[in-house]
């Protein structure tokens, strides 16, 4: 139960005259409360009183599992064959009265769950939206965040040297990421936090490619992207690694690709723009002659979701400050050809910042 | 492309006065377009005209991967640094010009995005949501979805039998949930449906428990619940399996639930509603004095979803037709003892109805 951020929530409520908050997403609910848990279609909902004690609303099957995590406040439950809307309206009116202003979670809200709660509580208002400042609070990761995100990048380095020794003649992508979620499952990882992708050849040059049954081949490059979720915080990297003899092409795109990724590690500070270190890494590619081949942004943020804020990109000019947690990940994609991509997230430090994956980045070559 | 499904949509909306439908969730646009892909915060939408050609909206790195898809219509890209609600609006505009009636899919579009969507366009309404009509188009099966499904449950049979072989004297759960997903993806499986789920002892006791470092023990009942993806369809069952000789108590509550299962399930054919079905598992439980240990729901619909509809849960009278599929899974979870799930996922035949899965349901006793 993170107290101090349940306060700081509060104290914008008050500024902005909300009596009610109703947080809606899982890892907004796991940010606040330390209960993590994926409803599925079923309601799972934490309420904020400015004045008086939050409840936390979860299916009856998960009450125990909440009442045992770090929440320390009431938890109502709600059976299959109940309406949940009925009990949080219910529950809503018993403990805080009719609110006046309701504050939603717009993002993470479905438009449908919106016209069933609006009709529930017809004196109510809702023309605050929570996604912004649970974003901003999010933005900046406390000190106990960052080590949380530092054991994350340490497991990403594991898993890198796992894939790199597996890859060996005759191995297809997908023997690759078994072996990797295997080896790391059996240390005790739990999830990865995201589908593991180990791409060959030209598979790498499809940015979002899927590891299928492809048998590696000399001379080709191989995409390594993957993070894990350990204790509730996501890391996220990629590395690729030369099988056998790599051609000038490949040795080309991996520098350029590697000088723009260096570039833009080397430029983030407090004071600096995302737009810039966009632009950095953007630039070098541009001038190298591949700008075409770079379709996607410079990065996005981590923490106990693998993709928030902020977005590293061309036009977003947020300044960034000590504490935020993104990841630096140019690209080329020469369809039908090569790809590389090469990613660290980073952690801005008082005059820099750190990286939480080690795994070197010059291009490794691996021969068997 | 499902040129079928997309027409059915359309006669619903020229019944209800609908000139354009707008399709938001990656589940429902794979099911009409035959893409896949989970665009995270990136925006990813079908929109379906009732008189002029559809098109589909991506990020542009997924531009060339949603061309080589089954879709056989327009695809139009946006980059990180442009925004997409802006292109999205002008191409409605030059495409459709402005519309009357756009219907929404309400359960899977963020109350943030209608709040930008309705500004943008703010000659129409949106009055109608679209969630209905897609979950009732879905809840029949077509007989290919139903091959989809059928060979989705090929594969839960084959991680039972990796699962049941991996249970060894000093394993932890966390260990057998490697081996599982390790050989299936040996194998060619890439996703599966859910976390694996391997539970032993009082851990089981919790039906949305998570494995850990726990050692299975002696005379302890191990829960596996586990499901696949495969070809875009999922599986989901459920089994226990004793560890050395089972006591009484184990015995004696499995056979419980042995019994509602098989119940319920042999009560399926079209003409009986959810809600008797969910009464008949429930009654025996009932009787034997456990009722207050089955807290939880008797089925989902599963599809290229693993939680879709029907809901099998009293109360729901929807009565069921050939072609539905659902998860038949009563519990007794005696907290701090013993848990015991059973399920198979299931189709409605023309008289009864047939199971995804085929690993024997009886308690099966691994010795090592």
């Amino acid at each position: 139960m993170n107290r101090e951020k349940i306060n700081e929530l509060k104290q914008w409520m008050l500024k902005k005259e909300i009596d009610l908050a109703y947080i809606s997403s899982p890892q907004s609910i796991a940010y606040f409360t330390g209960y993590e848990s994926e409803p599925h279609e079923r309601v799972l909902a934490l309420f904020i009183s400015l004045e008086q004690e939050p409840f936390l609303f979860t299916p009856a099957l998960e009450v125990e599992a909440a009442k045992k995590s770090p929440w320390q406040a009431d938890v109502v439950g709600y059976l299959d064959t109940q309406d949940p809307w009925d009990i949080i309206k219910k529950e809503i009116l018993k403990r805080y009265g009719n609110p006046r202003e309701l504050a939603l979670e717009k993002n993470a809200l479905s438009l449908e769950r919106f016209e069933l709660l609006s009709k529930l509580l017809n004196q109510t208002t809702f023309s605050n939206n929570l996604t912004p400042i649970i974003q901003k609070m999010q933005l900046i990761k406390t000190p106990d965040e960052i080590k949380g995100l530092i054991a994350a990048g340490k497991w990403a380095d594991v898993a890198f040297e796992i894939g790199f020794s597996a890859v060996k003649n005759g191995k297809t992508e997908q023997e690759i990421v078994a072996e990797i979620e295997y080896q790391l499952k059996r240390q005790g990882v739990k999830q990865m936090s995201f589908d593991t992708m180990v791409l060959a050849g030209p598979n790498a040059a499809d940015p979002h490619g899927e590891p299928g049954g492809k048998v590696i081949q000399k001379n080709e490059l191989v995409l390594f992207d993957l993070g894990v979720v350990w204790n509730g915080y996501c890391s996220d990297a990629t590395r690729i690694i030369a099988y056998h003899k790599p051609t000038e092409l490949q040795k080309e795109i991996h520098q350029i690709v590697l000088e723009a990724q260096l570039a833009a590690q080397e430029a983030v500070k407090p004071g600096v723009t995302a737009s810039q270190l966009d632009q950095i890494a953007r630039k070098i590619i541009k001038q190298a002659g591949y700008g075409t081949f770079f379709n996607h942004r410079l990065g996005h943020g981590i923490g106990t979701s693998v993709h928030e804020f902020p977005s590293i990109v061309t036009g977003n000019d947020l300044v960034l400050e000590e504490g935020m947690c993104f990841s630096i990940e140019p690209g080329i994609y020469l369809p039908g050809q090569v790809g590389v991509r090469i990613e660290d997230c980073v952690y801005v430090t008082k005059d820099g910042c750190k990286p939480f994956t080690h795994t070197p980045k010059e291009l490794l070559i691996v021969r068997d």
